[in-house]
């Protein structure tokens, strides 16, 4: 990743620091790894798979610049370091959060694959952050009057997290060469493992546990999301139903399923299905 | 342009209203009708010239909409309108946008024309939005270090505005059909055209007439730039000198210069060569 974000000719040095500080943060980087683990699916991860995850890592941690700043969640740390907006101000934060919104479309117009390919990753990419995705999510979080029922927590959930799921995953389909049919089961497999990270991510916010989540826990309190209309008890049934439907999504399809699952099991731990 | 922003599907309605706001408000249309002109040169303006002028004005517009931030400019008037967050909130606007810069990348996967040329646009443009154009040259901006030479506020001009008047008439190039030299010639025809553009436009500032700008003025004071540095009166004959050489290098393409000359005409008014 470095060498995309670590050209001398980034200037002037704060905007470079700060790109540096957001971008190479210590990530779990899941998004990238699903669409690298659907793509290797018969030949091996390629140069352009590893591109296209990282373009997609660009937007996720765009996203994530944005979500921190003051005016909107007004978070102080994410992955267990100070915020962008906090080290460099919140003019350069929003620079940053353009910069790599940005250089994920030029990465994809370079990528190195077949135009028409790059064109398809481009319109898939596109599609998940624009006003049917996360800037949409982003928008009804902020308003907080998305509903109050189970079903329009998962809607957002799926505009704020789902959608990018999915394109990474179906990004890594595109790439992987994969027919009509099993490129629909992918995009349903990542749209359940969406909601469920989503669903996880809102339990670590109650559990009101900052060193856990390595970022400011708390800010959605008063957010209507998955965990607060049903509870902590049958939001963690809801995560493992939503993993159980994701697996078996991924079963129907040729994807190697090992590296996938591990990636899982290490982030859902006990909520894995067949996990107690 | 409407039909692009106005679909029921823009949710919530807040982030719809202000999409609205941003992009449908009176601008000139410039950059648009820049790359469309160019476009034109053999064939007639084409659909896919029209959706990648949207796309220009999309980013030109996001530009401006984060420059009115109250972390950057802080501006509360533009095109004779409140700015997108004195209407609707800081956060609103920063989503505003991103939405269009996203889409200003959706629609050129999605343009009606081969991949090859797609990508090639996707590259133009994302190569003139980056750490190499407007989000360098407005971080350049905020720090305001750039140096205190003419050179120096040139090189800021060229990033802050020239890049992307750059993109446009290279886009239309590409569209159009132009062969190497010419595209050569027009991407040095729209570099001399930005340093004009920026010029008159930091005239205008000095000028303190919000009337004449419709937006905020004296927001650059203490800013180093062409007008600061050489003075208005000299920065007039540079104004001059820019355009003169624009017209030099347009003149040695292909491209019909009726249209691009009374375009210019109604923009520079008495600066325009050979006017006194």
């Amino acid at each position: 990743m470095n060498r995309l974000v670590a050209g001398p000719d980034i200037e002037p040095p704060h905007l470079r620091d700060a790109l540096h500080h957001a971008l190479l943060s210590p990530g779990k980087r899941v998004r990238p790894l699903l669409l690298l683990m659907i793509a290797a699916r018969d030949s091996g991860a390629s140069e352009a798979a590893l591109d296209a995850g990282i373009a997609v890592e660009m937007v996720h941690t765009a996203s994530l610049v944005l979500d921190d700043l003051p005016s909107m969640d007004n978070a102080e740390t994410r992955r267990k370091r100070p915020t962008a907006h906090v080290l460099f101000g919140e003019a350069t934060a929003i620079l940053v959060a353009i910069a790599l919104l940005n250089r994920a479309f030029g990465l994809l117009a370079e990528l190195g694959a077949g135009h028409e390919i790059r064109t398809e990753l481009g319109r898939i990419l596109s599609n998940s952050i624009g006003w049917n995705g996360l800037v949409s999510g982003q928008a009804h979080d902020i308003a907080g009057n998305q509903g109050a029922e189970r079903a329009d927590a998962e809607r957002v959930n799926w505009l704020k997290t789902g959608a990018l799921f999915v394109a990474a995953a179906e990004m890594g389909a595109v790439l992987g060469g994969c027919d009509e049919a099993d490129r629909a089961r992918i995009v349903g497999f990542a749209n359940y493992l969406g909601q469920a990270f989503q669903t996880a991510d809102d339990l670590i916010d109650i559990s009101g546990d900052p060193e856990a989540a390595g970022k400011d826990v708390g800010k959605d309190h008063g957010k209507q999301n998955v965990v607060s209309i049903v509870g902590a008890k049958r939001a963690r049934d809801a995560c493992r139903e939503y993993l159980t439907a994701a697996l078996d999504e991924l079963g129907r399809t040729g994807i190697p399923q090992g590296p996938i699952f591990a990636l899982m099991e290490q982030h859902f731990g006990a909520m894995m299905p067949g996990n107690r």
